[in-house]
């Protein structure tokens, strides 16, 4: 990790991945380290934010951003630092975050999209991308927001051990509800129970939607009141055979479809309407002007030792590919977190 | 028609059908008039509803309501007279509607569901199977409280000339919806122009989910504010790649799959969540206390003009398999009713 480096290296979409990623969808280039135009700034970034949702920007298909164009850098949130200015609004120095890319520095264009942060607020800069950023928020949000768990009310969360999911989980605790957890393997639902707090941890593995429903009926004979779904396809499938009446489904993620070829959904959705349950298509975007009044919640929840955030901190732009796959592969544990540098 | 019959003729459930229900799927027998239960009554039934939700509650799965026990009478609504009371609250002669089945006479016992209806409010008994029972009321309701389509919006209908859609399009051209229909051939596209004034008619017979997606698009280039989905599939599959942001789905029916011995779901469900769209599963049965205000409000669109609520009059109790297949071939134009009796 150089720390003044010469040059901008840059993460590129080469081609559209079919199905899983392979390295030749990407390319890792060298090019000048830009100036920034009119009015707009350069970023040095410093830590990248790694999430399921740049899977589904790397598709041509209809969505609630454009894709990545092909030959521009991997799209990706970035904490960094102001390294050149043209804007009266940013000094070089200042701690900003902003939708970037996978590259040492990133262009904002005048009137772009970036936010100054406080890195006095947090014990490290990554912390945006994680407790106080969108994953975190993602989680606050879509509880205190849209589900509203109350007191008694059984929670269960998909993709438990993951960023959002942990932190779902540990925020429907704090909110009074049960909080069943699925993940996948025998040390994830280790880590619900041991560092989340989760009452029930459900191991997906190896299990049809039949066997997955019937354990869960066992764990919420009363059915869910609430779902956060990060995951779809089979897992969601167990879930819907087990809604409460009016239950409300926070429908966040659906990892197990980014890489299929073939789009995935649902095959139970009768029991959405037998259940007169509601699904709620939810992104973190609508909260981006509430992130202050909501990063201030979480830090005060992990000052209390009421929130545990971890993040899987990955070292170097250059490892930019299997840093990401961690995300596929069930390796990562906690808010996976790509470190650039250190500042400028 | 025997006017006043000697036994109770009753179309049972004699075994659960394996996808399209056939004849052998039923049995048609007759019994001894019942006599009325200590506090219950005996209602002679003179209309009975055919519903795509009967279908549902023939198969053993878990859903809103109990299957229909085998041997028991095919369950249905029904408007009937009370041919024998021990109740305080019912005469013999008194019109009621409620929870029965396909018989001549069936009995509620004490404590069980069933309202009186006042005859001289509709130029038929059958219009509180209709336009003042379930059928028109869970169009006006689905619209008026749940999904709320304000003027200038889209919404699309799906089985769009079926009982519950070609209400659902003519409320939302009442409140100031561009409404699109769609449905099954030529005919019904053209009634749905010229009887029930939708704005675009769309048919979608022997086109796949992309040419539907596309002719939608054509439709509604900005997409649908609201969906009110009453078919499934295929259908919904093209409806949810044309979603405005913040589409708000009523989930009413899922009539595609009601025979089929798999589960067929959405596809598309990545798009609620790109779109931020929200499914309300939805079933009347929650706003049955607020009948007497939606029926006042349907009544009066009807004496003003603005609504036309077709009935497809099916008579007499020994066609009941034919009439209840029309639901399924596409042949029932309105809201498909079955003549039982005229009364005492």
């Amino acid at each position: 990790m150089p720390a003044t480096p010469t040059t901008n290296r840059r993460f590129l979409l080469a081609r559209r991945p079919d199905g899983t990623p392979v390295p030749e969808d990407f390319a890792f280039v060298e090019e000048a380290i830009p100036t920034p135009p009119a009015g707009g700034i350069v970023v040095r970034n410093c830590y990248a934010s790694l999430d399921p949702a740049q899977r589904g920007w790397m598709d041509d298909a209809p969505s609630y951003m454009p894709p990545i164009p092909l030959g521009d850098p991997v799209r990706a949130t970035t904490v960094g630092v102001v390294a050149a200015s043209n804007s009266p609004d940013f000094q070089v120095g200042d701690w900003v975050m902003g939708l970037n890319g996978l590259e040492d520095y990133s262009v904002m264009e005048a009137g772009g999209f970036t936010m100054k942060v406080d890195p006095t607020l947090a014990d490290s800069p990554s912390r945006f991308l994680s407790a106080m950023g969108a994953v975190g928020l993602t989680a606050y949000f879509g509880l205190a927001d849209v589900a509203k768990p109350q007191p008694g009310e059984t929670l269960i969360v998909s993709a438990a051990a993951g960023a959002v999911g942990s932190a779902v989980g540990q925020i429907g605790k704090i909110m009074g509800a049960r909080v069943i957890g699925i993940a996948g393997g025998a040390e994830k639902c280790r880590r619900l129970i041991n560092d989340y707090g989760f009452d029930v941890a459900i191991d997906y593995k190896g299990k049809s939607v039949e066997q997955l429903a019937a354990e869960i009926r066992q764990a919420a004979p009363g059915g869910a009141d609430v779902i956060f779904e990060n995951v779809g396809g089979d897992v969601f499938d167990a879930e819907l055979l087990n809604l409460a009446k009016h239950a409300r489904i926070v429908l966040c993620g659906l990892i197990s479809e980014y890489n299929s070829p073939t789009k995935i959904g649902i095959r139970n959705l009768w029991q959405v309407l037998a259940q007169q349950a509601t699904i709620h298509g939810y992104l973190i975007m609508d909260y981006v002007p509430r992130f202050g009044e909501g990063s201030a919640v979480m830090a005060e929840w992990m000052a209390q030792g009421k929130l545990r955030i971890d993040e899987d901190l990955q070292v170097g732009l250059e490892n930019a590919f299997p840093a990401f796959m961690r995300l596929f592969s069930g390796a990562n544990t906690g808010k996976l977190v790509l470190k650039i540098a250190d500042g400028l």
